[in-house]
Parts: C-alpha cells; sequence; structure tokens
C-alpha cells in the first residue's frame, strides 16, 4: 500500500543544536598562540569531561586522532572541517551515545553540540541548556548583557545558537521546487545547506535547514520560526509526494525500483551515488513498498558509506575506485535480505 | 565462472545475405506507374509464393497492412522502411519461419533475402542461390554479362548483392574502440551501421557490418572477404573482453549488475535502453554469468521489446510513455526467474 501522508516525522532525519561560547581572558581560537590554545584547553576539558552526560563519553586532544578518525568523526557530524585543520591545542569530547559533542579550539573556545534523531528540537534544547548551565558553574563565559554572548565571528554574537534539522526532501527534488523552497525560506532568515554544511551538496536530497541570525531573538523565539518554518516544508515535501504518486507513479515507482536493483546489484557504488540510492530506498520506506523494520539500516548506511567509514571498515586506506568496490559489496549483502519493493497502485499492469 | 574466449559464436547474432533482381521489360518500382507496378507484382508474387521454401508461408499486397503490422515486420528485419512508404503495387512474400523473404517493388523489383542466426555464410549463401535459381525458371532477371545484375540505384549493379552480419560488439563499445574498428573495416570496403541500417544507431551494443561494393568481385570472393573481417571484428571484441576481465573487472560486473538490476526492477524503460541493458546481460550470459539456457529469451526480448511489438502486445496503440511502462512490466516478470549473476573472479570480496 503506498501511503504518504503518514510519515511526516520521518521527514526530518536528526535535530541539532549547538551554542558557540567562550571564557574570559583568553583570546579566541583564531588569534591564540598554540600555548594559549593549550591554556584554554587545560581549563576547559576537564570542566567538560566530568559533566555527568559525558560518562563514559571520549575525552581527547584532536592531535591524537589519526585523519582517518577525524574524516569518520566529520561524516557522523560529530567535528567540523575546521576542527580537522587546526594545529595543536584543540580538542574534543563525545557522549557514550553521539549525542552529545563539545568542540573545543574549533572556531570558537567552546562548540556544545546536542542532537537526537527526527524532529525532535523542545528536547533537544533543554538538554543543550542544562548542559550549558551545568558549564557555566565551572566557567566564566564571555557575556555582555546587551549583546549576548561573544563570539569569534559576529555573526555568532547574542544567542551563539544556531539551530538546524537535517531534512529528507527526495519529493521536492524530484519535482524540482528546492530552488523554490530555498528562496522562500532565505527571506524568512533561515539558511538551507547540504548534508555537510556550507558549499557541500544536496546528495541524497538531504537538506540542512538553520537559523542563519542570532541577534534581536531569544533561543525560544528562533527555535519556534524555525520549527514554523520546517513544519512548512514538511508539508510541501508531503504534497510534492502526493501531486508524484497521484500524477506520475510509475516515474517514482521507476526511480525507487531502479535504486533497489542496483544497491542489490552493482559493483562500483560512489559516494554520492550511494546516498542518492539510499535517498529513495528511504523515500520507499515512507511509502510503505519496503518495510518500515529497514528503516534504521538504511540511515546507518548513509553514515556508513562515506569515505571514511569505509576505510574503516576496510582496515585500510585504499583509493576511490577500491572504495566504490568494497561500499558495492556492503551495500549487496545489505540489500540481499530486503525483499522486491511492492506498488500496488497506478502500475500500469 | 567467467569464461570470454569459449563464446566466438554468441558475437555474430545473425547473418543475412539478399539479393536485388529486376526483370526485363518492367520500368524500375520507382520510375513506374501504380498500374504498371501491379503488372509486375502480378508477375511476380506467384512465382514467389509457390516456391518450396515458401510452402505455409504469407504472400500479401503491403497495402493491406496496418502501420503497426508493417512496423512489426521491420523490427523483425524481413522489410525495410523503403518498402513501408510504397503507396500501391508493392508486395511481400515470408517463409513459415521468417528466415526467407522477398520484397516486391521496393527499390527493385525483387528484394530477395535469407536471414539466419548466429555466424553462418555458407548456409545462408547456398539457401539464396537455391531460392534464385529456381525464381530464374519463372522470372527473366534483367542481366548483362558485362555488368551482371541490374538494380534501379548503380551502388549495386553487378553481383547486386549485400552481405551482411549482425554483431553483438559491447566490450569494444565499452572500450572506446569502436571507432577505430569502424575506420579500419570502411578502408577494406566493409560498411558498419546501427541495428536497423544507415542512420540508425548502435543501441545495444550491435552493428550491421556488411560489404559496400557489388562490382569487379563475384559473389564468394565478397563472403570469403567479408567473413574474413568478420572473424578479424571477433577476434578484436575478445581481446577486449580479456583485457577488461583482466584490467578492470568490476566495471564490467557492475555494466552487467546494474543492468540486470534494472530490468527486474525499473518501472519506465525506453525500447533504447532495454537494448542495451539485454546486451549487457547477453554479455553476461558470454561470461557463463548467467545461465546459457536464457539467451534465447534475451535474444527474443531484443525484437519484442521495440515499439511496434509491445504495441502489438499491448493490443492498442499506446503513447510513448506508456509503452516504457509496458515494457519494463515484461521485462520485471522475465528477470523475475533469472537468478542473480555470480561473478567470480576480479571481485574486491
Amino acid at each position: 500500500m503506498i501511503e504518504s501522508s503518514g510519515q511526516r516525522g520521518a521527514v526530518v532525519l536528526m535535530t541539532r543544536v549547538r551554542f558557540a561560547r567562550n571564557i574570559v581572558k583568553h583570546p579566541f581560537p583564531g588569534w591564540a598562540k598554540e600555548s594559549q590554545r593549550r591554556e584554554i584547553l587545560a581549563e576547559c576539558l576537564p570542566a567538560v569531561a566530568k559533566l555527568p552526560q559525558m560518562k563514559k563519553g571520549f575525552s581527547l586532544e584532536t592531535d591524537t586522532l589519526s585523519d582517518l578518525e577525524k574524516q569518520i568523526l566529520h561524516e557522523r557530524h560529530l567535528i567540523s572541517r575546521e576542527l580537522m585543520a587546526v594545529k595543536g591545542g584543540s580538542g574534543i569530547v563525545i557522549s557514550r551515545d553521539q549525542s552529545f559533542v563539545v568542540m573545543i579550539n574549533e572556531e570558537d573556545h567552546l562548540r556544545i553540540q546536542v542532537l537526537r534523531g527526527g524532529f525532535n528540537f523542545r528536547r533537544v534544547w533543554n538538554t543543550i541548556n542544562a548542559i550549558d548551565s551545568s558549564l557555566e558553574e565551572d566557567l566564566d563565559y564571555a557575556y555582555m548583557p546587551k549583546l549576548g554572548y561573544l563570539t569569534a565571528c559576529p555573526t555568532n554574537v547574542g544567542t551563539a545558537m544556531r539551530a538546524s534539522a537535517m531534512m529528507h526532501l527526495p519529493a521536492l527534488v524530484v519535482a524540482n521546487q528546492m530552488e523554490r523552497v530555498v528562496r522562500a525560506v532565505n527571506q524568512l532568515g533561515i539558511a538551507v545547506r547540504g548534508l555537510f554544511g556550507e558549499g557541500s551538496d544536496a546528495s541524497g536530497s538531504i537538506f540542512q535547514i538553520s537559523n542563519q541570525t542570532t541577534l534581536g531573538e531569544s533561543e525560544e523565539e528562533i527555535i519556534k520560526r524555525l520549527t514554523s518554518v520546517l513544519n512548512t516544508i514538511i508539508e510541501q515535501e508531503i504534497n510534492a509526494r502526493e501531486k508524484i504518486l497521484e500524477t506520475e507513479p510509475n516515474r517514482i515507482f521507476d526511480k525507487i525500483g531502479r535504486a533497489y536493483g542496483i544497491l542489490q546489484n552493482g559493483h562500483l557504488i560512489s559516494s554520492g551515488e550511494s546516498m542518492n540510492l539510499l535517498s529513495l530506498v528511504r523515500l520507499g520506506v515512507d511509502f510503505q513498498v519496503f518495510p518500515e523494520e529497514i528503516r534504521p539500516a538504511v540511515d546507518r548506511l548513509i553514515i556508513d558509506c562515506q569515505p571514511g567509514h569505509i576505510q574503516y571498515r576496510a582496515g585500510k586506506s585504499i583509493d576511490s575506485e577500491e572504495r566504490d568496490s568494497f561500499r558495492s559489496t556492503l551495500l549487496r549483502s545489505e540489500f540481499e535480505k530486503v525483499a522486491k519493493p511492492s506498488f500496488s497502485i497506478g502500475d500500469a499492469q
């Protein structure tokens, strides 16, 4: 049975809020010497690591990580490209369940981030707020009543908060409506980016939607406005799905069917293509042509098919073509067990 | 097990020889009035129809066929586009097994054609020769000892014979070597065309290779020369297959696997795409990654997926998108029973 409207929740893959914080009497990381960054790290790392939310988590200096390990953390949306590039005196603390992470000496002294699957701003915001308050007991935040939190980049001053949702919008992409959506959303002070933030492409029809401004509004107001925009986008995605199912079901069944066929039988699948194929299978799950039980595996593969994860799994550094081969072997074995999609409406036969 | 050299025969899909013949005291069809064409038809049709090879065959005037029926005969390589266009006074006689066909009042009074699966010039030539001799007993052929058979177009004068082979050259296509092959072959007076002759494209990596000249050589010499060129092309195709299997097996396994996956799961497959997908599956049969038993079905589908055949099967005239849907339904049901390809060498895993 094809079902498009019952899956509103599935459109939002992940909700994320991050706070930028700096502590007084230290230069911003970009202006600090390595010795100064080490002082900041020595002050912040223990304060973060001892938080109850970080129990049994990981706490380390970025320098101790290999390039591959950094890439894997980046592919899991835990650390930024910027942190990967910092030489000396930066650190990272990650909770055991990887839902809470603090980067130290990235662009700001502290970048606190909470992320959670699904559409869940209230819960994410409550968690990060509690963490922020606990940290404030130990660390002296740079804060001015008139401006709010001070940050290295003026675009973050104020709430220093970026709230974002990762959205899966395949029908809007297929219907060529994303450009219109992006334009409308931008006018409301909301940014739309690809999967890995600014400048990245929207492989897999996955987009990050986030607030652009941090001044002149409270955190609650920002989240309320963003939530309302997200709800509108969900509505439009659902409408686009219904319209495709109604007017040209074969076009979307063809895309979903081919994606499944290629995942089951390909021998060279790139990272970008795997995202697009998995994205279409995920849409198939939303349409109930694949069983709901495969959704977690599909969402996991969207992460596991990234280049760093593939190399980690291969146990060695391998070139792009070897990765494509290794990735397709993984995908074939995962999809071998998945039954054929069953499209029951609109099919010509 | 992957096997590339044991399948030389499979490279040639079909062998064909056609003779152009005209009878004395009648203008060529292009210069004849309809009443004159009717006279020619009245003389030729019974002579052809009574041949023992035509027992239980079909004999009719082209006008009595619907456009769809003409298209189907064309898709089976039995009649030409030219014959489809003639208004009044043309005819066609087809043997029961469709291996022997005579067009009356196409470009010449008679176009006699024998076609047979595989690489079989000797047998095809013996058959057409016997038929031609029988016909000559009844019909007075326009023939001059110095020039040979006279034909409407000077390029056919002499033997008035065109011998051709339909070749499946997927590895030469994948390896981008077809252009080089065509150039070399042209210099030997041999033409390379797409599936449906002059100006048609080479969907499915299928090419027609035929003699370009009809003067200055006997039929036997032409066939000998053509056979030698075909053997060289087969050699090059086999070499290209071996090279791909040796140097980049995953590239070709990827193409074959995807083709199978799309045939099993697509919902909108065009005629051209179906040819390319089936061509790759056929290569898979040559490589023994699919069982030999499916070869006849694949070869049949290469014909059955043409637009005319699809409409005939649908029982009505349907537009291009409906055909693509109908075709993919046919392909899904045919490939449902075909087991996954088993690639056992060169695979990364």
